[in-house]
């Protein structure tokens, strides 16, 4: 949703607030950038997390310095950059990046329901490593009362994106130097099993 | 250095305070995220940046709503995540992650000596495309004075990893779930010439 402070100041051609902008970037990003505030001190924390509808959850010990700093009513910031491509033009200045980013203004909702729980603690596994939690042996009641999952709402979340080639000035553009987009990919290299696997690499890790 | 707020309150013994390990990391990683305080609210804003010994730079421009929210004293957390594996247990619970982060407390010292900023702009050129500043056309004053470089000291650094394989309970090891770790990479892919490109793609991009 379009708020003031979800407007940016600079380059507001490049903001977005649709679901269907935000949501997939959420969707492909593995983890996200939780900023807060603390005596006065920002704070901030890379996590793991996970898009149910529009809210998004994210997971920690229940004795987490970080995770009962913003649980009760702490206003958050939580940022997510997917970084397609470094843009390189013939002047330093016109050089850019290709990203697509999600800034979200949320206050944390402790989610207490078992289910719900449950099924954040599947959604974010999920989400990191798709089709995962079918694979696992059940969270045990004691698993789940040692995790506390806060929920955030999408309600003030806005996108930024940029793509495309360079901009160069048009003085610039005959230039001896090369112009144009070097992509950027993460990719899952091939897994490694743990000393004690016996197991065959299953289908959806393949 | 370690300070109170650099100390975390959890996995104590995942945490780093040396250059050995701070350095590298810093100069791995290609983007890092900004928090900061206006009017009480986090705000996040991800950015490029260098290292250049025991100090940090950002850039942008001087009309930046974000720049100039942060070059006049305001503390920032500056923070910075490789993710390089996805561990994979045979309970959820035991999930994690292979990182190596640093987080930096710090305020911005604004560059004013004209050397020290193209300097700058330079390590943040090169951080981002090795060898690019070399094969560019002179940045002009005009374009130098259209951008604010940002220094911020690394003396309140520290960095936090996890290597290494699942930590599953005794009685989960012999379950027929796959453990494991599934490495993540990212990569550059094939370059795109921009469309007014007519230069042949440099060594340095191969």
């Amino acid at each position: 949703m379009k708020t003031p402070r979800t407007t940016p100041s600079r380059l507001a051609k490049r903001a977005r607030y649709d679901d269907k902008t935000i949501h997939p970037i959420l969707d492909e990003a593995l983890f996200c950038t939780v900023s807060y505030v603390m005596n006065g001190q920002p704070m901030a924390i890379p996590t793991a997390f996970a898009r149910n509808g529009d809210r998004i959850y994210i997971h920690g010990s229940v004795g987490s310095h970080f995770i009962r700093s913003i649980e009760n009513n702490v206003p958050v910031c939580i940022t997510v950059m997917l970084a397609d491509g470094l843009v390189l033009a013939k002047s330093a200045f016109h050089h850019s990046v290709n990203y697509r980013s999600v800034v979200v203004f949320a206050t944390a909702e402790k989610v207490v329901d078992e289910a719900e729980k449950m099924h954040a603690l599947a959604l974010i596994t999920d989400h990191l490593i798709p089709n995962r939690w079918a694979d696992l042996r059940p969270t045990t009641a004691s698993e789940l009362h040692k995790t506390t999952v806060l929920a955030f709402s999408l309600t003030e979340a806005s996108a930024k994106l940029r793509a495309g080639g360079p901009g160069d000035d048009p003085e610039d553009v005959d230039l001896p130097t090369w112009a144009g987009v070097i992509p950027l990919q993460t990719i899952r290299a091939t897994p490694i099993p743990a000393e004690y696997n016996t197991v065959e690499l299953p289908h959806y890790l393949m």
